[in-house]
């Protein structure tokens, strides 16, 4: 049984966490951390969870870890990278489900959080925890940066087309929806539901802080890469659908076998058939990134559609994902729940 | 033109009132304070008040309302009290849209609102502002007690009965549901989107701030009247949908007609035919309370069903109905404007 | 492995059963039929199930469930009552999560679905499939009469009530909100998205179709048992929110003891602590009932809080937890999922 | 008075016109049609206008229309064209909400609406009724054709880009986001809540019928247009959300100069500062269309974002904006009531 501790327990990460952790037959959360509700159990807060978790929230330190064989961060940015590396020398695997070790690009990373880096000395040894890029050196790595939300969907969108060399690279544009989950477990006028329920908006449309991780990341497939990157907000909780166009180069009469073959061994992506449009409500709450692509031959773009779930595949279910490959488990594991529908 | 302030504009019944006031040919805001976003333009906090309301937020003083003709408190509960005296002693009619001066009996208020009441002394004087009870009275008023959401729709619901002796006056059920903005405009958790849609809840089941307010109105009607009241959040914008359950005293065959001819005369009373059931997107952004009333022969019960729309005849539109009657103009001014459905 | 089959698969009970059933180690879904969709594949009308279930829609016929352990009648009412005869001689046993077994009375039936009944000599032999109520006798069945999910919300909230004497058994009120997928997976303006979202309302008030089957239930508990109950249509998905009164008899200052003492050993029943509200998204997804019960000293009523997901513990999940009993398995098998929040 | 008929008001377009007519001191519906619903009050299938509308829905027929001064066709496709030539004639001003005089080139029009043009010789007179491009052609006019809602939107966002000559006109992407009563008031399994609400897909990504209109409309600016169009589904009723991209050509720095100055004098085209990112929600309700321009310097692009209710400056709204202009009213009579937020 893999011991697994939670730092920062108290967002929708975390919750997530818990509640798929629940079903994985070979690792058990055994230490929840969070500052501000240290002493409530855990089911008080996310009553879902009664007769599931028995833990409370403890003090956050880095002791109550060291018995531990992994520890996720579902923290805000920033924290992760002033705890892991002792955790590392303790001899603890860690996984920060937020954005510090994501951006090789030590200066590229500060101006993008506004923060100085605490240990740029880890990151070039952390994993992008992105199994369909990076498998094998996830098996291997102490420290994983899980991937952003965003970044899971569009990435998936266009390594197919990259690697193929079907597309012009520097012609992206990625046109993403998200739920509001995406913006976490906060107080704030912004994300009451007066607010968001029943409208759709754009933000960040000048430099969302996913975008230098999404240009970073397609950058190691084809060095020429650049996007546009619009986000915006939609009236549901869960779910990202990523609308990617970008200019053919080249035939494209063979791009929705070029998307299979791709993906053919992959357990957590699913190519569909050619024609098809995915709903964000077919992975809700599965580790799934569902795509199709569309091929417009009078403006000789291709439009790939790519749905997931913000907080399994874009995620806490990745997270699991890359846990079971560092513990040398059968990928899948305690992954397999399908989507939910309706 | 009547001259118009708005103390606590930056909540949901303030832009309430703003935006029904835009189409009143009679009145106009003149004034409009929040403490928290003073210099701020209106139209800056609520878009769609852009090119209708040129206003900005000042600091809220007794001083800027001094040339208005009459003060609405769109403000939290206990700051009216405060003001109140200075603003009518300046000549200054206020229409209160918490509930400072709804309870007549003070040592009630304080117990339900934890607080000592500023200014005891008006309480006798300030008159219930729901026209359907008081209409008389409010013509004359110099200070009105705009009701709760919650009571406006219980007490219409029970009027026709309690007038007409039909019921058991102690046997009163009010299940009510009201949509998120009834809890107004705050950075909380507890209303984030996240935490309320696709969900519903009971609260304050052990008792609400609005039961003794209901207890009290009503027994102004028949004094032995007494009631359970069960608020629950549903996950919608706007709306209250009360269902009031009482035990039949006597025949019960021309309750319909009863109904109908206690609210012949009221603009913004609908008793909808036998048998229908209200939805509450009917009156959504209307100034209408919507019945219906049914009688269940085998248990003895009648069941009133009474939809509104909580911002407007449950808070702002009310308030605006008081007003016309304040200032002697026909009472549905600048209130025509139906439900908007979809 | 329990060879299953199930009837009629393209409403939401039908997809709901298949997306608990995947993570089922001990049975697999064999065949499935839909006279519409015959012939398609069911991860086409359903692409949360792609990759998860191969099998395609047939033609519904008798013969194609002789292998089968068990069917499941996912089917509109009167559909099961023609064919449960066929199949319990061929050794299949059934599970109607229909309500064509659910109400030993015939007569009543007949009035209650405006149908003469096909096999009225079954109705005795069906065992009403609440195991928290009839858990040896169905053990034993070969035919289960799954509870609608009204049904189930109320009778739990009230059991503990009634078999300890706690009400008065007439004076029972059951207020009801559901989500619309209790409306089904159909065509038709009432359930259109622009229709039911920001809106409430009652309906049937006069008379629903669960009221029989409730009363009926209940008075096996106590036979003086009368009730009240108006459902309400809410603007989400999943769950329904019971809000139950009662008229207490006797001293209630045991009450929450009696709660948790009477479904101490219930794996799915969860009695939530003293002056809780629970929320339906706690059980979303899951198979679980929770309760909270309060006592209102001066009205002298319980109010009994009962939440459940109408698809799991309202439906297919309860259905699943039939069959486990029917079968000799843990209860609990395939059923450990915790509810889905956010 | 002018005096109205409505052909086909049982759709979300024709409940849109009488709630914004209701407010209209200088129109009034006389005649209201509907096959299907034919002696039905209207009041009775839409709640919200009851006290407002007093008609019943009749039988269509031109004779029915002879007295009144306009039509509004708010009909599906292939209606409006079959009786057109017959109102003219006789006298009655007609303005289509359909799309059947909305395209030129009659071969486009009959590929893309898979039929044969009814009246052909009537196309080139109608004016395409979209006021800040029409404006003096439609106070003209006896036949106009009303924008597509997802046109209007996609448009207004382009027009002062390409009359100004800022964008490569043949690089545009328009990424529209798009409420579900754009779908219409159908019985179909494909709008029902639990089928819609809590995701997003898109749809017709390989081309769909608003294309040609868009296309052919901007090209009467720049003959050069070309553009992408994908058309999403939102969780909401009501608004569009477009997101416009486009290379840009020259220098960008008086783009919100020129915005605001092209718009200027327009009552219903909001500029907002620049920076700005609309909500849907901020016109819900309203005719008006919301724009921010935003230019990305290092890839050299426009994205424009532009909101507006579908219903009203997409649809009824903008209907009744010609109507004025038609009529030598002021354009914005009947049409001044501001968006509804929350």
């Amino acid at each position: 049984m893999i011991k697994l501790g939670i730092v920062g327990g108290t967002g929708y990460t975390g919750v997530e966490l818990m509640r798929l952790l629940a079903l994985h037959p070979q690792a058990k959360v055994e230490v929840i951390t969070s500052r501000s509700q240290a002493g409530c159990a855990v089911a008080e807060l996310f009553p879902n969870l009664r007769g599931v978790v028995d833990l409370s929230f403890s003090e956050p330190s880095v002791n109550s870890y060291r018995d531990c064989d992994l520890v996720f961060f579902a923290t805000p940015n920033t924290t992760a990278m002033s705890q892991a590396a002792e955790l590392l020398e303790a001899g603890v695997r860690v996984i920060d489900l937020a954005a510090d070790f994501r951006i090789k690009h030590v200066p590229t990373w500060e101006q993008t959080y506004g923060a100085t880096h605490a240990c740029p000395e880890l990151v070039d040894e952390a994993v992008y925890g992105l199994p369909e890029l990076n498998r094998e050196a996830i098996r291997g790595a102490r420290l994983v940066a899980n991937p952003g939300c965003y970044p899971t969907s569009v990435i998936l969108a266009l390594m197919p087309l990259l690697a193929n060399g079907l597309i012009d690279p520097g012609s992206i544009i990625a046109d993403c929806k998200s739920g509001t989950s995406g913006a976490g477990r906060n107080a704030s006028i912004g994300t009451a539901f007066c607010e968001t329920t029943e409208s759709v908006k754009a933000y960040a449309v000048s430099g969302h802080r996913h975008l230098p991780e999404i240009r970073a990341i397609l950058q190691t497939i084809d060095a020429a890469t650049d996007l546009v990157f619009t986000p915006h907000l939609m009236p549901m909780i869960r779910g990202i659908h990523a609308t990617v166009y970008a200019d053919a180069r080249g035939p494209a009469d063979q791009v929705q076998n070029q998307f299979e073959d791709y993906y053919r061994d992959e357990p957590f992506v699913d190519v569909m058939p050619a024609g098809s449009h995915p709903e964000t409500r077919s992975v809700r709450g599965a580790n799934i990134c569902r795509l199709a692509v569309h091929f417009l031959a009078a403006a000789q773009k291709y439009v790939v559609l790519s749905v997931e779930d913000n907080l399994v595949k874009g995620a806490a279910g990745q997270a699991i994902q890359n846990m079971n490959l560092m513990f040398g488990l059968d990928e899948t594991t305690g992954l397999e729940a399908p989507g939910m529908m309706p």
